[in-house]
């Protein structure tokens, strides 16, 4: 079986070739004191070590064992423990985590390379981990200095972990109707009541504590999506020593038996009059869980990344053991008795997909956590005003077609097995499992394509839209003069005007029927997503011609732009054309005719 | 949780407005006396209320208890026993069985339907029927009158069931290296001895014996394919009388852990030396076993179609259930807490996506099915030879393309569902892991569109091709001045064009370079289906607009013709610039570039 090999190549190539990250790091003041090249390699370095050598090898056992629940604990699979303790102890929970608080500070640039790798070796171990980070992000914004002094640095630590609350019974997608109530103490404290579904991580045995953030709405609070808040929730209270005190009144009441992410629990959370403090203003719950939430939003797209890595790496490794037909080279038929299987054309065509397509999403990937840390940590407001419109924009695509990427990829690695692919020994259908949960859950990439559609480009008549356009548009003109990138650069200029005047169409109808935002959404988002990657792959390719490179790598990369723009790139074509049919097709239908 | 209800109203549309499925039957004398629409209409009652209560209701049991293997038996789960001997007393595994031996000699075009409903629900249950039904095809084809006397109406009686051996552990899609012995024994049986894995049903406890047919090499076979001989060989040899005798040398040394269709045993089956009857002539086997093959194909494809309907009902049942969100018709808000998620424009989409290909492909697995229907028993040579060539042609599209539109299907249904598709409980995650194996298995769906690009369209430089565009043109052709019908006919007409002219190129581009056919064969596949689909819809909506016919249902039907033009119908574009890449971007790789 194929052990997972961290990219560290690619990622360097993205990030100092492409991207210029060390140059980036050292003009940016707050950073340049804390990262340079050797530093971030080194983290890379380590981060590959421990996806392989710690987190990969417990995979297969964790989805075979799952986790157990008994009378409300929760027991992760043998050897969860033991990994979490070395991860913590290797600060990695707390890797962009801010300084003051025992963080280490790193940019997200490089902190998106580590999570993909932790996604690629073990996805139920990484959902802990990323569920920490997340909370501490909105604690860090949000939160008073008292709760940030208290659960900041225990949680960086590993000590304790952090879970998100939003999810009940009859309130998924649409919070605004969530039934949870705090009610005010006189001490400042609030009561909180009520349950939670489908919590990630709501209970475990790897850390000390869980601190648990919640929506909830007080008593009097406005109805809908105004009337929620935040608190901060302890399972366990912590004495004003920051010692551990009494078990707080919230309970898991039972985990869900699902289709992957076993290891992972998912868990009904009981709040009985727990206790809870206030994070952010009353009533704004929603704004400060959102700093959590994209953040989350961004690492599940990661997740979907980070097992079409795995996957292609797998299906590579199986393509050119596996011997089986003949295949045809320069026009010859071999004389062996059946040759690797690598040489046929459709199981070219799959790995060249997977290749294709996960490399542009880790230059994307890259390029979206280059905008994050831009509008921290740039000096010029302008260009930080930019960057978070481009953040913005950019989320709900990198959470939503990474991971509807990221199954397509899972499925094509499997079908590269064959029978292989669909038994358990081979791994390749745990990824499927596994991989399939990150389009549903942190907002179904459904709810990302109308947050894309109407929040992020109808909303705003197409201003966050035009900060990437003009982006790519100058890019193009700048580059269109040189001959050797002519044929990167023509398929994006055309998938670009086609996206351009699609948009343009799009805010034009939505002013008619709002319902034309919900019926493009989910196309729109996949012409964009196709589209930004072809101007990745312009960006690879420029790279690779600029630095006159030679070597496979770097040939690879020009091969595989040109793959990607004439084998996979037309796909906006067909979808574009579907979109421009309008949402009348969907609402001929009265609920009769289904 | 949605129950399965047997979509029979729309069978009945299909069969006998669309494709006047009485009136054929009537012409064609073999079958004028065993069928007539109250005996079709009958059997469709009794298949689908077989499906809802008996096989349905051990479906998720059986995923959750699976099948068991100890010391070479295998023990179904609980209530598959009981479910076969009353499916076996019903008749149904002989239902287009040789009625000289005991089958009910219907036709295919109603068995296509009684398929499509056990597979919606109960995948593992229906694939012990499915290949006892296959084997008897083969047998009866090509066996000798001894071997047929001795074995078809037993296993038409469900008495004993059947099976297919072909893969072995270094040899799954490359036939022609199998090793498996057959060594000619005086009394003119064979004695095999050779390992077969992933064998579906190659031991079970439902049936007292089972006829496995197996592929293997006499000992001076020449190399590869021409070299392969078909063999029967009974898991307890029977006697003279037709009672059983002695345990034959086959035996089953472990059945695999699988993603899905865990009630279904897949078994790594030891032949030591068993004792085994030729079927066909020698050498001839793949041939002979292609009977079964192209059956089972054809099965697979609707396994897919039947998961696609199952997933569609649940998915609707939920989707008028749930609130979750407002939605917006006729541009106003609705005043409710929350709507059912049927209003919204995405979950709409989902929905119309799922019952615009599923209706379709019920339409065309049935005209594949007239096909055979035709290629069996019409009077006229011209007729059926026609017929057989469509069904060369389409046989790979409806395994190949309902598969993967299965896939597509079931994920969607899961996505309707949100967090809860992913929990066991609610089944929709049982389906994605169930139909995932139809694209692998029976000839992997890549093996399906090289033998659809390669054998079927280019080594007859289109001939089979030709009989399918012709039979459209024509119909474009006689409906084009009907002004009602146009909306469903400009779309067909321009994608049948896209398809013609791109076969075209196809044939001519890989004169030059083999691997052209490779290259373009799983995207072609996907433009042939769609361009089919069309087809589909635009004869029955010519059906509904020549009855003048009002109702939901009929009404749903041009609507949702409509839908697959205008919204899915689109996509064969970007396909087809995809293909006219051409295999170039593939090979420009060598290994060390991937």
């Amino acid at each position: 079986m194929a052990e997972y090999k961290a990219p560290i190549t690619d990622m360097q190539f993205v990030l100092y070739d492409v991207f210029k990250a060390d140059r980036l790091w050292s003009q940016w003041k707050s950073l340049a004191d804390l990262v340079e090249r050797d530093t971030a390699d080194a983290i890379l370095e380590e981060a590959g070590k421990l996806a392989t050598n710690l987190l990969a090898p417990i995979n297969r056992s964790g989805d075979e064992e799952g986790v157990k629940w008994s009378e409300g604990k929760v027991t992760t699979p043998e050897g969860f423990k033991g990994a979490h303790h070395t991860y913590a102890e290797g600060g990695w929970v707390g890797l962009t985590g801010n300084p003051e608080y025992g963080g280490m500070g790193m940019p997200k640039m490089l902190s998106v390379q580590v999570e993909e790798m932790g996604y690629s070796a073990n996805n139920s171990f990484m959902l802990y981990q990323t569920l920490s980070s997340g909370a501490c992000l909105a604690i860090d914004k949000h939160a008073t200095e008292e709760l940030k002094t208290t659960y900041l640095e225990k949680i960086y630590s590993g000590e304790w972990a952090g879970s998100m609350c939003l999810t009940e019974p009859h309130a998924g997608t649409d919070l605004g109707i969530i039934r949870t109530k705090a009610e005010p103490q006189p001490d400042g404290s609030y009561l909180v009541t009520g349950t939670k579904i489908f919590i990630t991580g709501g209970e475990h045995d790897l850390t000390d504590n869980i601190i648990h953030l919640v929506l909830a709405k007080l008593p009097d609070a406005p109805a809908g999506s105004k009337g929620i808040s935040l608190f901060l929730v302890p399972k366990i209270m912590v004495n004003e020593d920051g010692s551990l005190g009494e078990r707080n009144a919230v309970h898991c009441g039972s985990i869900e038996h699902k289709m992957g992410i076993k290891a992972s629990s998912t868990c009904v959370m009981n709040f009985d009059g727990a206790k809870g403090y206030l994070v952010g203003e009353v009533n704004r719950g929603l704004v400060c869980m959102f700093t959590m939430m994209n953040y989350e939003r961004l690492s599940i797209g990661i997740q979907g990344l980070g097992c079409s890595e795995m996957s292609y790496q797998k299906a590579l490794s199986y393509a050119k053991e596996r011997l089986q037909g003949k295949t045809i080279i320069n026009g010859k038929r071999s004389d062996h008795i059946a040759d690797p299987i690598i040489g046929h054309p459709d199981v070219r065509r799959m790995l060249l997909n997977m290749k294709a397509m996960t490399e542009a999403g880790r230059a994307f990937s890259t390029y979206v956590a280059m905008q994050l840390d831009t509008a921290k940590y740039a000096t010029d407001e302008t260009t930080r005003e930019n960057a978070e419109k481009l953040v913005a924009l950019l989320t709900p695509i990198t959470k939503a077609f990474f991971t509807d990427i990221g199954l397509d990829n899972c499925v094509l690695g499997q079908q590269v097995y064959g029978g292989h692919g669909y038994i358990r020994e081979w791994g390749q259908e745990q990824l499927v499992r596994d991989v399939r949960i990150a389009q549903i859950y942190e907002g179904t990439n459904g709810i990302q394509a109308l947050d894309l559609m109407g929040r992020k480009v109808v909303h705003n008549k197409g201003e966050f839209f035009n900060c990437f356009a003009d982006e790519v548009k100058t890019f193009i003109s700048n580059e269109k003069s040189n001959p050797d990138l002519a044929e990167y650069i023509e398929p994006l200029e055309r998938a670009l005007n086609n996206l351009v005047v699609l948009t343009a169409w799009i805010i034009e109808q939505s002013a008619n029927d709002v319902n034309e935002v919900g019926a493009a959404s989910v196309e729109y988002l996949h012409v964009f997503g196709y589209t930004a990657y072809s101007y990745m792959w312009a960006l690879m390719a420029r790279t690779v011609l600029e630095n006159k490179a030679e070597g496979d790598f770097l040939q690879s990369k020009l091969l595989t732009a040109n793959y990607f723009n004439k084998r996979l790139l037309p796909r906006v074509y067909g979808l574009t054309e579907a979109i421009r049919a309008g949402c009348g097709p969907l609402y001929t239908f009265s609920e009769e005719h289904f």
